[in-house]
């Protein structure tokens, strides 16, 4: 059974699976509103689709052009922007954004507060700690060459990110690589790898009992 | 008198005090969703408990099972989770995040976009800065085991936490202790320390004219 | 032509230009609720004045006694609090805090979650990426003399300020400068140093085809 909330702002189109839950004051389905210098692509976005049993809580914005799998949860205060696609079991956290064109694949966690800039991939199992921040452009809104460059990071099946910690654009943080508190990850990270501080450097290896295995 | 937005979702059994603010989009005593997986408790909530003069302002979200005292203010777009007690005359900053099972004692601050993890214990008069991240899980959702090491930080009275120090799982800050902005604190920090730096180390004691006294 | 979404809170008295576009659940031109410690000034505001063509979008939240001006962004979540004068064609991100009293020249481009504290000062043109955070008080809330030493960042035209990086109470970043995602700035930037680090240090200058000219 559907829980829509009656304050809930649900788009025209959107697409509710079974049992979905809308909660109070969410902004299910919105075209997004560009600005004027936006390099955003402008394009008639098709509507956001939302699996069966997904939960939108109080307070959250979803896009249209989305598509959210199956037994998600999109948190309290959350936003997930347009062309994104998050698979089955994600759980996006209290507060935390998701920018335009990311791919998010099952079972992936992001916690509170985190930011995933656009273009960002995170495969499955990954575990984003609250607070994370990511970043897809080294040129900060200067020269045209900027956009053929801009790449957010790629995340491999099962790698952990800790709380706070800083992606460099463009990286690739290897799959079940552990990513400390704090740490400013200014390169790839090879699999399995642990790393820490600012810059980030290799520690060890993470230890078998914490591996998802293949 | 009581102040209600009639905009504001205020959940039946709620018990709101004398004199309490509600502002505008305000979701006041909701029950949680937990994602299939979540490791948080699943039990029936008892109301959410509102003191005299308490403030929960636009935006702002409050579960149910939460006590919070006389004379506080949740401010805008905040969030506090389910089984917190809030003592007195704090102050949650616009955007902070307080987790489940946290407390935190009277006169207590925490500033704007601070996240408080689930299970920390802040005593009175603490000062947490703006965007202050903390921590309790070294396993990052890995390993039985990790639940029962899980603990979040217990700072002490008249403690500081500069902005958008980051405090990882478990350590007890000591009571006037100084924390600096972007500081890494891996482990306990002495009462009266001032710690800064990346890894945070001790610069020397809090000078006597900032200490809040017996 | 004005859109105004049936669910947005415009509070008697604000000023709306031509073309405003105010989001579902957006919250425009209230006056502060302050805490009873709060040392922010306790005087009767003026309205709300927004410019022509300026969105507020969904959730956001925008007290009295500020001025937005012509064609701004205060994305959704946000939030712009009183007695802060933003100029033409600015940006505020999805959940950009913007504290009282803040100064920020035309074309700035705050992004999403950044953190600015009262009473900066941003001159245009100026890039503040995701997540950065800004302070204004070396004492934390102690001391009396901490009121006279509070101080906000001032940063120069067109500097650019990466994300998540960290700058300390009244510094002045100078024109073009370019501060690394996760520096952590202790000092006054000279004009075009690229900087990065924790503490920051001088790299190198920016170079000649990122510069925005005189």
């Amino acid at each position: 059974m559907r829980r829509i909330s009656k304050t809930a702002a649900v788009y025209p189109g959107t697409q509710l699976g079974a049992d979905v839950e809308i909660g109070d004051y969410a902004v299910v389905g919105k075209q997004p509103t560009l600005g004027g210098r936006s390099t955003a692509p402008r394009e008639e976005l098709s509507p956001l689709v939302v699996g069966d049993g997904t939960c939108i809580l109080a307070g959250a914005v979803v896009f249209a052009g989305t598509r959210l799998g199956k037994g998600l949860i999109v948190g309290d205060q959350a936003c997930v922007r347009e062309r994104c696609d998050l698979g089955d079991d994600v759980v996006i956290g209290r507060g935390a954004f998701v920018e335009n064109d990311v791919l998010i694949g099952a079972r992936t966690k992001v916690q509170a507060n985190a930011y995933l800039t656009a273009y960002s991939t995170l495969e499955e199992d990954v575990f984003i700690a609250p607070c994370v921040v990511t970043t897809n452009d080294n040129f900060m809104g200067r020269t045209e060459r900027r956009h053929a460059l801009r790449k957010g990071p790629t995340i491999r099946r099962g790698a952990r990110i800790g709380a706070a910690a800083i992606l460099l654009p463009g990286i690739e943080i290897g799959s079940e690589a552990f990513v400390g508190a704090g740490a400013v990850v200014l390169d790839d990270v090879p699999s399995r790898a642990v790393m820490i501080g600012n810059p980030a450097r290799k520690l060890r290896d993470v230890p078998e009992d914490e591996l998802l295995g293949p």
